[in-house]
C-alpha cells in the first residue's frame, strides 16, 4: 500500500495529465460509465463544519476511490485551514487498499480548478482574452492557474475583483509572482461589463452578478454554488443565456447555480445540458460567437476519481524510473 | 496523525472495553444521540464483490469515523482474504485527520461478535448454558469468543454445526486451543432442539432454522441478514417470537431477518424493538423464562465508532505509558 503526503502529491502531480484525466472522466460520466452514489454528508452545527464523502467507480478502472472531505469554518480563527481531507484508492478487483492520499484538501482544490479550466476552455470564444475573477480566495488562484495552463496558446490577461481589496491584493500578487498576466479590479460591474470570460468563486447566498452588466459573447463558469442558499449569479441571468452546461444536472438544478431558475419554472432540464455530453460532441456548446454562455460546477465524484487516479499513475512512473 | 496496522491493533484491541464502548453507543443511536446517514454502497457485479462506507458521529464525540469496508467472494480463490477495510477518524472539533486504522476488515468482525455478544447476554435466560453456533465462518469464531468474554461467570458450553462438517471441525479445533468448552455437531435439527441460546453466523438465503425446532425459552441472535434476499430463520418462528430486538428497525425490517414477517404484515413496526432502548432500560427484553427472544443484528455505523474510539483510546493510554 503506497500512502502519499501532502507535499509528495504536489511534487507529483502534473497539470496537463490533470485536464486529460478530468476531461476523460467527464465524458463517462455523461455516457453513463460511472458509478457515482449520492454524496454522503455528515454535518456538524455547533462547530460550523461539515463532512462530503464522494465516491465512485468508473467502468474498467482498475481502481475505485473514496474521498473524504472536512469543511470546518471556525478553523482559521484557531490558525488551521478549512479544509482538510483525504482519498482513497481501492482495487476494483479485489476491494484491497492501494493508496492513501494525505492530501489534506489540495486535491479537491486542484481538481475544481482543473474543472473549471476545462468548462472554460470548451465554452468561451475563442478569440475571448479577458478573463474577470470573481473571488480571491484559494480556487480564485486555483481557476487562473489552471485555465492558463489549458490554454497556453491564448494571451489570457486576467483581472481579479473581490469583497476584500486586501484579499484580491495578495491573491494578485501570488499569481503575478508566478508570472501570470493578472491585475486588480476595484469594481464589479466594470470588470464584469469589459470581460469575455468570467469566473466565480465566492460562497455568496446571494446574487452578486448582475444580468445587465453581461455582454453577449460571454462564457461564465460558476463554481461557488454547491449547496442549497447559494447563488451567485442572478436568475435573470441564468434564464438569458444562450447555453447552460453543468457537470452534473441533478446537483445542479437541486443545490447548483441553475437550482433558483429550475424551481422557479423558468428554465426546465431540457434546457440544460452536462459538460461531459459536450466535450463528447454530443451536445451543442457554444454555437455562435454572440452566445451568453453559463457553465455550473458543483463538483462530481468523477473529478476525484480522475486526479487520484492521474496522481497515484505518477507515482507509478516514478517508482519504475 | 496516527496510521495503526491490523497487527497494532490486534496488540491493542481489549474485549472488556469493546463490549462497554459498544453497549453506550448502541444506547447512545436508540437515544437519538447518534447521527448515522444511509450507508454508502458500490457494488462490482463482475467480480462479486461490492464495498460499503457506514459513517457517523455520537453527539459529544471528540471524533466521527468513517469505516470503508469492501467484500470481494472471489478472492478465496486466489488466495486472498474476502473483506478488506479500513477506518478512519476525524476530530469533530476541526475535521482533521486524526487516524487512519489499517484494519483489513478485523474491526468489523469484532465488533458484529461484541454486538452479538451484547444482545445475547441482554436477551438470554440468566440459566441459560448450552449455545448453538450455526455457521463456522470467521463470524462464528467471534461470537464464541466474545460471547464467553461478556459472560465469565457463566459455564458456556458451545456447539457448531455448519453445512461443511470439515469447516466446523476447523472452527472447533481453533476455538478450543483457545480454552473454550466447545464441540462439532452434525445435526442441525437436534442441536436447535437442545439450545438455550442459538447463534446463526451464515449467509444462507433460505431459512435454516425451523420454527418447530425452537423451544420456550430459547434466546436466538441472528447475524446472518444483512442484505435484501438473505434469511436464516423461518418466517413463522420470527412471527412466534415473543420478543422481537433489532440494532436498527429502519435495517431489520428493510433487509434483516425481520423484513420477510414484516413485508407479509404478519409484524409491524411496533412489534420489535431496537436494542439500544433494552440496553437503557426503556423497553422489555426478555420478560418471562419461557419467552423466545430474536435479536437481529444487522449492523450499524456506531459499532464502528465504538470499536474505534476504543482502539484510539488504548492507543493513547499506551503512548502516554
Amino acid at each position: 500500500m503506497i500512502i502519499l503526503s501532502r507535499s509528495e502529491i504536489e511534487a507529483l502531480i502534473d497539470l496537463d495529465s490533470g485536464l486529460s484525466a478530468l476531461e476523460a472522466a467527464y465524458i463517462a460520466a455523461s455516457d453513463g460509465r460511472a458509478v457515482m452514489p449520492p454524496v454522503g454528508y455528515l454535518a456538524f452545527a455547533d462547530k460550523d463544519g461539515d463532512c462530503h464523502i464522494k465516491y465512485g467507480h468508473i467502468a474498467g478502472d482498475p481502481t475505485f476511490v473514496v474521498k473524504i472531505a472536512a469543511g470546518f469554518y471556525g478553523n482559521p480563527a484557531i490558525g488551521l485551514p478549512t479544509s482538510n481531507g483525504v482519498m482513497l484508492a481501492f482495487s476494483a478487483q479485489t476491494g484491497v487498499l492501494e493508496a492513501i492520499l494525505l492530501d489534506e484538501g489540495f486535491l479537491t482544490d486542484l481538481r475544481t480548478g482543473l474543472g473549471g479550466a476545462i468548462a472554460t476552455r470548451a465554452l468561451c470564444r475563442p478569440d475571448a482574452r479577458r478573463v474577470a475573477i470573481v473571488g480571491a480566495g484559494i480556487q480564485a488562484r486555483w481557476q487562473v492557474r489552471c485555465l492558463q495552463q489549458a490554454m497556453p496558446e491564448t494571451q489570457l490577461s486576467f483581472s481579479v475583483w473581490a469583497r476584500s481589496e486586501d484579499k484580491a491584493r495578495e491573491t494578485v500578487s501570488v499569481l503575478h509572482s508566478e508570472g501570470i498576466d493578472v491585475t486588480v479590479s476595484t469594481d464589479l460591474e466594470r470588470l464584469c461589463r469589459d470581460a469575455e470570460i468570467i469566473i466565480t468563486t465566492t460562497p455568496s447566498r446571494e446574487p452578486l452578478i448582475r444580468d445587465v452588466w453581461i455582454q453577449p459573447g460571454t462564457h461564465i463558469t460558476a463554481i461557488g454554488a454547491d449547496a442549497p442558499g447559494k447563488q451567485e449569479l442572478e436568475t435573470a441571468l441564468v434564464v438569458r443565456a444562450d447555453r447552460r452546461i453543468c457537470d452534473s444536472l441533478e446537483q445542479s438544478l437541486d443545490h447548483g447555480e441553475f437550482s433558483t431558475a429550475f424551481r422557479a419554472r423558468e428554465i426546465s432540464a431540457e434546457n440544460c445540458i452536462e459538460l461531459g455530453a459536450v466535450l463528447a460532441g454530443k451536445g451543442a456548446g457554444r454555437v455562435r460567437p454572440g452566445e451568453i454562455t453559463i457553465a455550473d460546477l458543483t463538483g462530481v465524484a468523477v473529478q476525484d476519481i480522475a486526479i487520484a487516479n492521474s496522481v497515484l499513475n505518477a507515482d507509478r512512473r516514478f517508482r519504475t524510473v
